[in-house]
């Protein structure tokens, strides 16, 4: 993680801080509105967790990492949450298996809640009273707890969409979502040059480690699609038999493709679509979403076409404004893009790159139960770059590098195809 | 299932049907006292079932057993439920799979809750209402159902112990228990002598069907103990390296002991013992608890002794009065015989016999779905016998036979030794 | 194991037992005639063994019990062979996974006869020279080993037929085999009354521990079929949709049916059947064969009869002469019944019972390693009474027991109906 | 697959080619020499094949791509091998499954010798007689073929080392080798400057598909390693708690170091080590094989280094001579520099980079099932550089790509290390 200090006085920083500490953290809460208790219970894979599990493990990071490391005196709120609520740290001492997390009846909610206005009005107060070194000693990683934050209510959304979609009914998790509706634009490419470019995080700003440092590449020209692949792009590859033609696929995908019986993306119900908002007819407009690596990749073959690496997403990227149908544009869902113009670059979906997550040259991890964030992720995962409809605003930048296994398909995860040049 | 008329007016029948079924009803969310809603909803495993499934399971019962089928206009709460609350009829249609049923958020306790309320409504004014004909063909149904909500009592208990033994805090179900202490009587026996004698329920009172027909067997001469097994002489079987000697193990339980690393007991923790009401040390003097058959059979091997067949059972039994440590009782635990005299029939731990669940000589199934009750279990299970410290009052007899797997240990199941004579 | 005294001067008694030794010995060898070195070292299934295995596991036997125990002065063949070729007895020592056997490439085949042969005159010699203490001592173990060995003698057959059925061109073991054909005998019953039997073995000549004590059981009328059930009966089942009605199984073969998705019989292709003389056509007068305990509780449920349990077939069985299709016979597959007479007791196919194996009353283990021999198998298996096509001559006596898990459908296992009278 | 002409006739080429086919196809069979038929038929795990297996699938890789596809009137030897022998080819038809391979004893491998010589003698006349056209357009495969067959041969042997090892008794492989010994050269390093390099095949000669097209990468300034990581530095990381220590790992190899308990590299035993000459001491100078790539990146993390990335290794082997410990050198095992400038580019241990596999840029299939070869497998698996002790002479580039996954230890795989400069 590169954070550079920001342009302000120390005391306007703190209170800065404790204002976006204060949004963040009340956003977190608000993703629980409508839900039942029982709703923040139940983990339906081990992939995912319990709402109040999300609700607690960010709390346990300012707990941990900020007020028992940096504010004397803090009473730690419950001693055994340390148990419970770490999620990987490796360097912070055992843990709940992640699998198990749908056992824990206790804490409830109601007690997670007091735990998070504990450690809230705690944390606040450090941001006041902090002294100058103890504030610049903590402060980088301060910010790391929001941006680990808004990537747990990106995950809260993603996790409960997939549990209630179990439930045989699939209750409805959001009713009050406006839904815009449009024509496919066109497809269009945008063609790049070749050459050696700069890509990655230069240290202006927060970023996560993983996204730095700022690095050459040798780049060969390519062009890249100017918005995603539609729902009715992908049918029309499900209607020419793509699930069932293997020269298309990885080997790897081809067994998933047998072992899982997938015949279409995940929350596809023949003609109808799981969202947040409940079923619906699928709009062959919509960016298709909640597929996996290998079905982007074999999408892709099909299309003559491939995934383009991150580095040509980034080069692509440019400096298009940082915006997008993102969580707080409230569509819960992606959208068709409203005209050729819009690139679709940042929110609807991430987008699956031919890239395997791996480190950038020069990459070190910091010290640390902190350095365990990113970097021992390094194996066998793919990055997706551009945010999703349900990325909150503020968490995506044009370096920021997500990953997941190839065959993920919970997330809204989507794809634009790229070619040679 | 063989009922005899029981000696009252039709009136007084309905009358007394109607306290006992608010009785049974009752005592079932009475059950729920001090849990959090989040309690009532996971799945520890397989076998178990969530506390608010085991709430809506005994409902749909009578819902589908006596309202849609014998109560005209009768309007189905949720249709819905039907799907979600079935627990193993084939014959009235498709259900949720049982391992998936700790992923139900829905319907909500409370909701559930309303649910008991307007069938327990329904079900009531039913016994008032309904013409002689129908209050005579359901009449049977209706005590089944009785019965069937007990055995879920005794359930909800034993799959909340098994659930909250699964957090690593072991949160406490019942603090208000009275836990009675004493030396453990010495192992005395009873000897009985051989000859045909007749086993089984003779179609007094309410039965299983699988306790009939009574029926002649030829029962060879033996000796069976006169009280149950203490932890104290199974924690010798232990220490003599009873889990590391194979010569006392049927080969299955060998297997079972190494693939799961079985040392002891479930829910013993070194010199600790888990109980509903949290963790303590354990009483050498109380009867041993939580054992599979193959533990059973062991011990018994290792004791030169054998676990009774049924019939052995069923003839000591005799006519002891039918009472003991049951559920009423409130100690939610066994506890150790206050004297020889105490033989500890009824009541403490179930008994695991030496014989395999198989049909009596002349037993048939009833027809309709409620004959999928008891026999199509009929396989690979040992049958057990007396009931348990979480058995309902009422809900067992001489001839009730209990019947698990071989390697279950969530009951409260333990060991009476026999021997031949 | 019970063996009496056979009634001959102690010279003849062992110069008979040589006799028998040796016609044995050859037996186990001959049936691997027209097989390749590659056919003998394939493992199909954990259940099964290559035959190779079962060529060295016979001959360790013999080593173990008779050579090292009671021959002075034996020098043991190879020391490895009693990891790698002792089968269960735990109080032998270590021995090699049973899932592994297949991975075993050496011992090559070709060793294992030099071992045979090296046993074999060990043996020989001891037969004519030990004392007649030693003699005395362990004579009955010797007998043992033979019944030991025939016993292989059928798992290889059936192993091999299981192995040769998995490779695609399901490759012939034995092309000389005699068809008789005949049209189904009419089904008719014999009635048994009830009443205080006497089963099991009363220790006159060999027999396993198992099959005693003759003991009293009290048997309820019944009636029995007089012949087994044919194919043709069988595919009536099927054609009613006796594998997609769930009223007619155990709730645990019901399951079965699902997860392996059964369809038919084992070795059931279409209209054909394999058989170890290559794929033919099915005849529907044959008797069906290769079902599991669940599909032969299934079919008699349809057919609104049951299985017979062990002490009912014993009764039936009376003083039937022990003779028919048996290995011997060389048919090497159930053979449709001759005439109404034929009543199909021994040969054919093991025919599944309602009865649980358990110990007899009184039953108790031979002291040391033979003790494990049959007891501990006492758990989960169901008992199987009369031989089949597999099972040697002299081998196969009214009261053995065989005994398999309910799944299992890789021996000659068939169907006879019972019902209550 | 790129492949240039040579620089022949083309009767001296036909020639050439029949000289290299005889020479590889007797190399193969001589692989089996000193095996019995028991060992060539054993599979110890999926990703493993019988030998009899990979004799008979590079038979048929040329009787199908060349003699049916370019040989007009060529017989199939047998028409059910296609089945049985197809690894992977989905556009071929269907096969037998992999994980099934050791289940089949026929054909025995003397009919698969015999179909060698059948096919060797068709292709050799196809060499010698073939039109100008059909032989300008077969070829390539044809060199594709030997080459496949290359690849088989080190298959062989890493496939019979893991199913002899298999055996409690590990049977031995090769007596008949030399094995040096050095103490281990000093470990010095070469920097090199960061810049545009070119990287992969360009055409000249043959290589496989996955090697080109030869392309500009920016590689930044780097060190390596000049010769392998040893024994006894292994050693001491394992001596440094390596295997205990989560901080050294990435999450996923930390995994698979708790669920199957390794401890040391594969075929280590104690102070022993399995080599294909037996079980022998330990050499602390030899290098270090049979680690997954999460051994070895964790290794390099402990020795605060990295694996170096593909086109790190392949600018750092720049134009040093083929040259090393291959098969053809007769060790069998690793052996120790010889001496500092011995750099063990090339032969015995194959290399783990940093790389995952994927298509270089401007990568494209050749069409047809040969497309199949590399391209489908370019998901999840990480790129090996520089042969092994069991790659054949002629069979190894520097721009050759081998990959596996990255928990796979049977390969001769083994670690160099490098760093940011």
């Amino acid at each position: 993680m590169q954070v550079s200090p920001e342009p302000t006085t120390a005391g306007a920083a703190r209170e800065n801080l404790a204002r976006r500490f204060k949004h963040i953290r009340d956003a977190t809460v608000a993703l629980t509105e409508g839900l039942e208790p029982e709703d923040l219970v139940i983990q339906s894979m081990p992939d995912a967790s319990p709402t109040k599990w999300h609700l607690a493990h960010t709390t346990w990071f300012f707990e941990t990492f900020i007020l028992t490391a940096h504010a004397p005196g803090y009473d730690v709120f419950d001693p055994t949450f340390g148990y419970l609520f770490n999620s990987y740290y490796e360097a912070v001492g055992a843990r709940h298996p992640r699998a198990e997390r749908g056992l824990l009846s206790r804490p409830t909610t109601r007690r997670i809640i007091d735990y998070r206005a504990h450690v809230d009005a705690a944390a606040t107060m450090w941001l006041e009273r902090a002294s100058d070194n103890a504030f610049a000693a903590a402060r980088d990683v301060f910010v790391l707890g929001l941006h680990h934050e808004q990537q747990h209510q990106e995950l809260i959304v993603t996790d409960l969409k997939h549990a209630l979609a179990r439930h045989p009914e699939m209750p409805v998790y959001r009713t009050d979502v406006a839904r815009p509706s449009a024509a496919a634009a066109p497809l269009t490419w945008s063609e790049h040059e070749g050459g050696v470019r700069e890509i990655g995080h230069d240290g202006a700003g927060f970023a996560f480690d993983n996204e730095g440092p700022r690095h050459k590449a040798y780049v060969a020209p390519f062009r890249i699609a100017n918005r995603l692949v539609t729902c009715g792009e992908y049918a029309a590859f499900i209607d020419d038999d793509g699930y069932r033609r293997p020269e298309f696929w990885h080997s790897e995908g081809w067994a998933a493709v047998q072992a899982r019986g997938w015949t279409a993306p995940l929350y596809w119900r023949g003609r109808d679509i799981i969202t947040l908002s409940g079923a619906r007819a699928r709009d062959a407009a919509e960016p298709v979403c909640h597929v996996s690596w290998y079905e982007a990749s074999a999408f892709a073959k099909w299309a003559k076409a491939r995934l383009p690496t991150e580095a040509e997403w980034e080069v692509a990227a440019g400096d298009v404004p940082v915006a997008g149908n993102l969580l707080d544009a409230g569509h819960w869902h992606p959208v068709p893009a409203a005209s050729a113009a819009a690139r679709q670059i940042y929110g609807d979906v991430w987008e699956w790159t031919a890239s395997p997550y791996v480190p950038y040259p020069g990459f070190r991890e910091p010290p640390g139960a902190i350095g365990e964030y990113n970097g021992k992720f390094m194996a066998s995962q793919m990055v997706l770059r551009g945010g999703s409809c349900a990325t909150p605003e503020g968490h995506i930048r044009p370096t920021y590098r997500n990953f997941f296994y190839p065959d993920a398909r919970w997330q809204f995860s989507g794809i634009r195809l790229a070619s040679d040049l």
